[in-house]
Protein backbone atom coordinates (compact mmCIF):
# COMPACT_ATOMS: atom_id res chain seq x y z
CA UNK A 1 0.00 0.00 0.00
CA UNK A 2 1.12 3.67 -0.95
CA UNK A 3 -1.37 5.31 1.17
CA UNK A 4 -2.42 5.44 5.02
CA UNK A 5 -5.83 4.86 6.06
CA UNK A 6 -8.22 7.07 8.51
CA UNK A 7 -11.74 5.89 9.85
CA UNK A 8 -13.64 6.77 12.66
CA UNK A 9 -13.46 3.52 15.22
CA UNK A 10 -16.86 2.96 14.90
CA UNK A 11 -16.22 2.09 11.42
CA UNK A 12 -14.39 -0.97 12.61
CA UNK A 13 -16.01 -4.32 12.30
CA UNK A 14 -18.11 -4.95 15.48
CA UNK A 15 -18.07 -8.13 17.36
CA UNK A 16 -19.67 -8.81 21.29
CA UNK A 17 -17.03 -10.89 22.65
CA UNK A 18 -18.78 -11.64 26.34
CA UNK A 19 -22.04 -10.24 27.61
CA UNK A 20 -21.54 -6.80 27.67
CA UNK A 21 -18.26 -6.75 25.84
CA UNK A 22 -18.14 -4.96 22.39
CA UNK A 23 -15.44 -4.03 19.83
CA UNK A 24 -14.76 -2.45 16.57
CA UNK A 25 -11.78 -3.74 14.88
CA UNK A 26 -9.46 -2.17 12.21
CA UNK A 27 -6.40 -3.85 10.32
CA UNK A 28 -3.52 -3.10 8.72
CA UNK A 29 -0.72 -5.64 7.59
CA UNK A 30 1.28 -6.80 10.98
CA UNK A 31 -1.57 -4.84 13.31
CA UNK A 32 -5.04 -4.74 14.68
CA UNK A 33 -6.19 -1.63 16.49
CA UNK A 34 -9.96 -2.68 18.45
CA UNK A 35 -11.60 -0.14 19.91
CA UNK A 36 -13.48 -2.12 23.53
CA UNK A 37 -16.15 -1.22 25.48
CA UNK A 38 -17.30 -3.15 28.46
CA UNK A 39 -20.64 -2.37 30.20
CA UNK A 40 -20.16 -1.88 33.95
CA UNK A 41 -18.84 -5.29 35.69
CA UNK A 42 -18.95 -6.33 32.20
CA UNK A 43 -16.04 -9.32 32.05
CA UNK A 44 -13.83 -10.63 29.20
CA UNK A 45 -13.55 -14.43 30.66
CA UNK A 46 -9.82 -15.64 31.17
CA UNK A 47 -8.00 -16.75 27.57
CA UNK A 48 -5.06 -16.52 26.14
CA UNK A 49 -4.43 -16.22 22.29
CA UNK A 50 -1.17 -16.53 20.26
CA UNK A 51 -1.23 -12.82 19.34
CA UNK A 52 0.81 -10.39 21.53
CA UNK A 53 -1.50 -7.66 22.44
CA UNK A 54 -1.18 -4.07 23.98
CA UNK A 55 -3.23 -0.95 24.34
CA UNK A 56 -4.38 2.12 26.79
CA UNK A 57 -7.43 2.07 28.70
CA UNK A 58 -9.04 5.65 27.37
CA UNK A 59 -12.14 6.39 29.91
CA UNK A 60 -13.69 3.83 32.78
CA UNK A 61 -11.67 1.80 34.55
CA UNK A 62 -11.23 -2.03 34.46
CA UNK A 63 -9.22 -4.90 36.89
CA UNK A 64 -6.40 -6.52 34.24
CA UNK A 65 -5.24 -9.36 35.21
CA UNK A 66 -2.48 -10.87 33.12
CA UNK A 67 -0.65 -14.27 34.40
CA UNK A 68 1.03 -13.41 37.74
CA UNK A 69 0.05 -9.23 37.35
CA UNK A 70 -3.07 -7.61 38.67
CA UNK A 71 -4.05 -3.94 38.20
CA UNK A 72 -7.30 -1.74 38.26
CA UNK A 73 -6.31 0.45 35.20
CA UNK A 74 -7.38 4.04 34.32
CA UNK A 75 -7.59 6.26 31.78
CA UNK A 76 -3.66 6.93 30.19
CA UNK A 77 -2.90 3.42 31.91
CA UNK A 78 -1.07 1.11 29.12
CA UNK A 79 -0.78 -2.83 29.25
CA UNK A 80 1.39 -5.27 27.35
CA UNK A 81 0.78 -8.93 27.08
CA UNK A 82 2.74 -11.64 25.87
CA UNK A 83 1.44 -13.62 23.60
CA UNK A 84 0.67 -16.86 25.13
CA UNK A 85 -0.69 -15.26 28.63
CA UNK A 86 -3.95 -15.98 30.14
CA UNK A 87 -5.60 -12.59 30.90
CA UNK A 88 -8.80 -11.80 32.06
CA UNK A 89 -10.46 -8.39 32.36
CA UNK A 90 -13.46 -7.04 34.94
CA UNK A 91 -14.97 -3.68 34.18
CA UNK A 92 -15.53 -1.58 37.24
CA UNK A 93 -18.85 0.58 38.16
CA UNK A 94 -18.18 2.87 35.63
CA UNK A 95 -17.80 0.25 32.94
CA UNK A 96 -14.40 0.52 30.62
CA UNK A 97 -13.54 2.15 27.09
CA UNK A 98 -9.93 0.62 26.32
CA UNK A 99 -7.82 0.70 22.73
CA UNK A 100 -6.57 -3.00 22.60
CA UNK A 101 -3.56 -3.55 19.49
CA UNK A 102 -2.84 -7.00 18.28
CA UNK A 103 -0.03 -8.44 16.22
CA UNK A 104 -0.17 -10.34 14.62
CA UNK A 105 -3.67 -9.46 12.97
CA UNK A 106 -6.66 -11.35 14.70
CA UNK A 107 -8.42 -12.70 11.71
CA UNK A 108 -11.48 -13.16 13.93
CA UNK A 109 -12.05 -10.08 14.23
CA UNK A 110 -11.72 -9.02 10.77
CA UNK B 1 7.52 -13.84 29.59
CA UNK B 2 4.70 -15.52 31.46
CA UNK B 3 3.09 -12.65 33.04
CA UNK B 4 1.60 -9.17 31.49
CA UNK B 5 3.00 -5.42 32.26
CA UNK B 6 0.94 -2.31 33.00
CA UNK B 7 2.28 1.39 33.72
CA UNK B 8 1.13 4.32 33.29
CA UNK B 9 2.16 6.50 30.03
CA UNK B 10 4.22 9.03 31.79
CA UNK B 11 6.54 5.56 32.98
CA UNK B 12 7.51 5.66 29.27
CA UNK B 13 10.81 6.12 27.92
CA UNK B 14 11.07 10.05 27.16
CA UNK B 15 12.10 10.99 23.70
CA UNK B 16 11.57 15.40 22.12
CA UNK B 17 11.23 14.07 18.08
CA UNK B 18 10.44 17.19 16.97
CA UNK B 19 9.95 20.79 18.23
CA UNK B 20 6.76 20.43 20.57
CA UNK B 21 6.43 16.92 20.16
CA UNK B 22 7.29 14.77 23.25
CA UNK B 23 6.59 10.73 23.24
CA UNK B 24 6.65 8.13 26.33
CA UNK B 25 7.46 5.00 24.68
CA UNK B 26 6.62 1.37 26.19
CA UNK B 27 7.58 -2.03 24.26
CA UNK B 28 6.56 -5.97 24.48
CA UNK B 29 8.19 -8.11 21.64
CA UNK B 30 6.63 -7.52 18.20
CA UNK B 31 4.60 -3.87 19.57
CA UNK B 32 5.68 -0.37 20.71
CA UNK B 33 3.15 1.93 22.26
CA UNK B 34 4.17 5.49 22.09
CA UNK B 35 2.06 8.18 23.77
CA UNK B 36 2.07 11.19 21.77
CA UNK B 37 1.84 14.57 22.94
CA UNK B 38 1.85 17.63 20.39
CA UNK B 39 1.82 21.27 21.34
CA UNK B 40 -0.05 24.11 19.78
CA UNK B 41 0.98 24.17 15.73
CA UNK B 42 3.61 21.66 16.60
CA UNK B 43 4.66 19.82 13.28
CA UNK B 44 6.24 16.15 12.95
CA UNK B 45 7.74 16.87 9.60
CA UNK B 46 7.10 14.29 6.68
CA UNK B 47 9.45 11.18 7.27
CA UNK B 48 8.95 7.32 6.68
CA UNK B 49 10.03 3.99 8.54
CA UNK B 50 10.04 0.78 7.71
CA UNK B 51 7.45 -0.30 10.53
CA UNK B 52 4.15 -0.04 10.16
CA UNK B 53 2.25 2.30 12.35
CA UNK B 54 -1.45 2.77 13.52
CA UNK B 55 -2.99 4.57 16.56
CA UNK B 56 -5.96 6.69 17.86
CA UNK B 57 -5.65 10.29 18.52
CA UNK B 58 -6.68 10.96 22.12
CA UNK B 59 -7.24 14.81 22.58
CA UNK B 60 -7.05 17.68 20.45
CA UNK B 61 -6.88 17.14 16.97
CA UNK B 62 -4.10 17.40 13.95
CA UNK B 63 -4.02 17.55 10.36
CA UNK B 64 -2.26 14.01 9.17
CA UNK B 65 -0.88 13.65 5.78
CA UNK B 66 0.02 10.03 4.84
CA UNK B 67 0.50 9.13 1.27
CA UNK B 68 -1.83 10.24 -0.73
CA UNK B 69 -4.84 10.42 2.03
CA UNK B 70 -4.77 13.42 4.41
CA UNK B 71 -7.56 14.27 6.85
CA UNK B 72 -8.00 16.36 10.49
CA UNK B 73 -8.39 13.62 13.12
CA UNK B 74 -10.01 14.03 16.15
CA UNK B 75 -10.44 11.50 19.65
CA UNK B 76 -11.61 8.45 18.65
CA UNK B 77 -10.29 8.43 14.77
CA UNK B 78 -7.79 5.39 14.51
CA UNK B 79 -5.23 6.21 11.74
CA UNK B 80 -3.07 2.64 9.84
CA UNK B 81 0.16 4.00 8.25
CA UNK B 82 2.45 0.78 6.33
CA UNK B 83 5.84 0.79 6.64
CA UNK B 84 7.21 2.86 4.09
CA UNK B 85 5.12 5.36 3.37
CA UNK B 86 5.81 9.02 4.01
CA UNK B 87 3.84 10.86 6.83
CA UNK B 88 3.47 13.95 8.29
CA UNK B 89 1.22 15.37 11.00
CA UNK B 90 0.69 19.15 12.15
CA UNK B 91 -1.22 20.11 15.32
CA UNK B 92 -4.19 22.21 15.15
CA UNK B 93 -4.79 25.53 17.29
CA UNK B 94 -5.43 23.26 20.50
CA UNK B 95 -2.59 20.45 20.18
CA UNK B 96 -2.68 16.65 20.12
CA UNK B 97 -2.52 13.79 21.81
CA UNK B 98 -2.63 10.46 20.16
CA UNK B 99 -1.35 6.61 21.20
CA UNK B 100 1.05 5.55 18.18
CA UNK B 101 1.52 1.84 17.76
CA UNK B 102 4.52 0.55 15.87
CA UNK B 103 5.72 -2.99 14.43
CA UNK B 104 8.12 -4.30 14.72
CA UNK B 105 9.52 -2.10 18.46
CA UNK B 106 11.32 1.12 16.95
CA UNK B 107 14.96 0.94 18.68
CA UNK B 108 15.44 4.28 18.61
CA UNK B 109 12.28 4.66 21.03
CA UNK B 110 13.32 2.68 23.67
Amino acid sequence: MTSGRFLHHSEGAAHTIFPGVTLRAAAGEHLMLSYVTLEPNAVVEAHSHPHEQAGMVVSGSARFIAGEEERVLKPGDLYIIPGGVTHKVIALDEGCVALDVFHPVREDYL
